[in-house]
């Protein structure tokens, strides 16, 4: 598929070393991963000196492709107490997208393996002030996991946005790894017969539960996210 | 659900600040999260000085309840080549573990969260280099993703044992949070008469689908996972 994108840029710290045969820098499927994934982990450094240690989070995000940042913009948020978000404008911070397609079941243990799709960003985040760019970014949250939510939502109050940090990563620096297809198995163990293949996943949605309080019927939004992510 | 492990115990670094009433100091939490995770993120430092940064990578783990590390051992391995495995024996490293079970989309953007179960484990890795110990950490590896499988494959041998660095980390400074349940949404808008509720999300299996050069009827091992993990 054409793009006008810039491709990735990998820097020495995104060249994909080990597995190089599984790195695509293509931007297309950084997006790809990017519009399917509905949560990432960040990575920070927190502690000083011989304390400094790594700690990782599962978080939401927001992207929008056409964000100021260098090759778009990743949004993270938090409250303004969080500690791993106090710690990362400072530093180089490490957000990975992690979508699991499949278990690639070899006939040896060694050539066992997974099909996946997953993205490493690396970068400084800039702390978001501006409040236009604070409220899309917020908006942007809620429509990476229900697109056409964020317009059916009240606004955001003055207290909510006080409370709430926004960060933007550049999605410049990344690299993506795919991996796709059968097994690779060694010949002897073709030869001796026995299965090998792949396990599909997929994560899918039940119907959607209703809160004990909620007063409607499930919007149109929720259904078709729903619908979007049933077991087929 | 008793249980004679023994409670986790966490550190500065591993209590939870952040949303504590989330965390679950309950090792029978932390087990659900290894029971059911099919990968887990690693992350590490790498570089030094003002070059360290934070790196994340999605992979296999294995599990050993009864393994010989305080509170339990989890196995990671890799190719002897890694660069984030290299960089591991030699200090903390944090392995955090994910299951998405919802989308919490509340009547406001500020309340929208997620029920997950998630655990971080902090810690410093120790090489496996006990060829006993070795095999069967990658043995635990494929039970993670298939149990039962392990004892159907071949043995692993002395090439594929050389090439594999396997890494146990204890499963003693750890912490699990979890969320469940409806939004909890300010009492205007819940009076304001709007939907809300949860998208609940699992994480399924399609049919096993045989490698092109399959000899063999898909194995019982294969079978029953994909009975486990189909979608209900």
């Amino acid at each position: 598929m054409p793009t006008t994108s810039p491709p990735l840029s990998p820097t020495p710290r995104t060249t994909v070393v080990r597995g190089h045969r599984r790195a695509t820098a293509d931007r297309a499927a950084l997006h790809d991963v990017l519009r399917h994934a509905l949560v990432c982990h960040l990575g920070v450094v927190v502690g000083e000196g011989a304390d400094a240690h790594p700690v990782v989070l599962p978080t939401a995000f927001g992207w929008d492709p056409d964000g100021p940042d260098e090759g778009g913009s990743l949004y993270l948020h938090g409250s303004v107490a969080s500690r791993s978000l106090r710690a990362a404008p400072r530093a180089t911070v490490c957000v990975t997208l992690t979508l699991l397609d499949g278990l690639v079941l070899a006939r040896s243990a060694f050539h066992h393996s997974a099909n996946y799709r997953s993205a490493v960003v690396l970068g400084t985040p800039r702390v978001v002030t501006d409040p236009a760019e604070r409220g899309r970014a917020l908006d942007l949250l809620v429509e990476q996991v229900v697109p056409g939510r964020a317009a059916t939502l009240r606004a955001h109050t003055r207290k909510e946005l006080a409370a709430t940090s926004v960060l933007a990563l550049p999605l410049h620096e990344a690299s993506v790894k795919v991996r796709a297809g059968d097994p690779v198995d060694e010949p002897d163990d073709v030869a001796a017969g026995a299965w090998a293949g792949v396990l599909p996943l997929r994560q899918v949605a039940g119907d959607p539960q209703g809160a004990a309080d909620a007063g409607a019927p499930v919007p149109l939004d929720v259904r078709r996210r729903a619908a979007a992510l049933a077991p087929h």
